[in-house]
């Protein structure tokens, strides 16, 4: 990287905003088609422009539809640094439970559920990826010695996860606010423990 | 129920047979071509009887299809009672986990995923009735005193069965032995106790 680089240049910045336009179409058509009708002529006809400008830019269709989940993920699910374990997990699985709630959510975790033959393991990479990020909540936790060396932060994240995408896709149970919460307590203090004042 | 019940004429263990064989077809269709594919006609077939005896046993598609699962789960699921909570739920879950490891047993979990809007609330009631059972576990270490009167069976049971569904539905990741065990201690300990020996 130059540090002295001009400001971009006219065509950079249309590319700035095709690029963006198309993955905004992509996570619309994604939301109200699914997997499967996510097209490269879809997403082109949806964001109003050439197909030849998303092959040039993306290539093939699945580093299109991986981008576009993974960029909207990333701002919708910020992952906090408090400096508590507990209030870092009880916010990041707040977000996730409210996210989960909402038709885009569940239609994006549908998504990760189906099997798809053009993709390279047949999943969509995108909840894994996410819970994946998650895990580093812990590992710093255990770091500042607030949880034990042999904390298994992937077990750890997978049961604050797994019950809300249980209620997203299977029970349909409510998502409700205080349910991370109440499951953050659980996983860190345990069910065996007394609780305080009880 | 009339204890000196005679033996079952003729034409009613004929009916056993029957309904025994209809139950079974109706889970092979639903593995092998889903909710969508499981009509009276092609589960009339596979049982190699008229589709008309399929209506008068069971009236519609939908009780057929709720009883078929819910009869094959009982049978593969079952609720142990040791005494102690721990082997009780490690007993129950390492089993769910080896059925959801199953072709089978991941397209039962598929199918409670999907909608279907024959059904009353678009959703097959398969998995949340194996969990309200599940909670009968906790209830009794409630009562036994093993756990605090406070503790919540429900959120307790979906901490465990959770991650396993994520890995059956979401993450591919596998759904080995020890997991089922591993989660138990978590959920029951906490991951900020200190570990015995630790």
């Amino acid at each position: 990287m130059v540090p002295s680089d001009p400001p971009a240049p006219p065509l950079r910045r249309r590319g700035a905003r095709l690029r963006s336009a198309v993955l905004a179409a992509t996570v619309d058509v994604l939301t109200e088609h699914g997997l499967a009708g996510t097209t490269v002529g879809a997403v082109a006809r949806a964001a109003g422009v050439h197909e030849t400008s998303v092959y040039r830019g993306w290539g093939t269709r699945e580093n299109l539809i991986l981008e576009a989940l993974s960029e909207q993920a990333d701002a919708a699910l910020p992952v906090p640094d408090t400096g508590r374990v507990r209030d870092d997990l009880a916010g990041y699985f707040g977000t996730l439970a409210r996210l989960l709630a909402t038709p885009q959510g569940e239609a994006l975790l549908r998504l990760s559920a189906e099997r798809d033959d053009t993709l390279p393991d047949r999943r969509l990479p995108y909840w894994t990826d996410r819970l994946d990020r998650a895990t580093v909540m812990v590992r710093r936790a255990v770091d500042r010695g607030e949880l034990p060396p042999d904390t298994d932060p992937v077990l750890l994240v997978e049961a604050l996860a797994g019950p809300l995408f249980t209620r997203a896709l299977i029970s349909g149970a409510p998502l409700d606010e205080t349910l991370a919460t109440r499951l953050v307590d659980l996983v860190l203090d345990g069910a065996s423990a007394p609780k305080p004042g009880a």
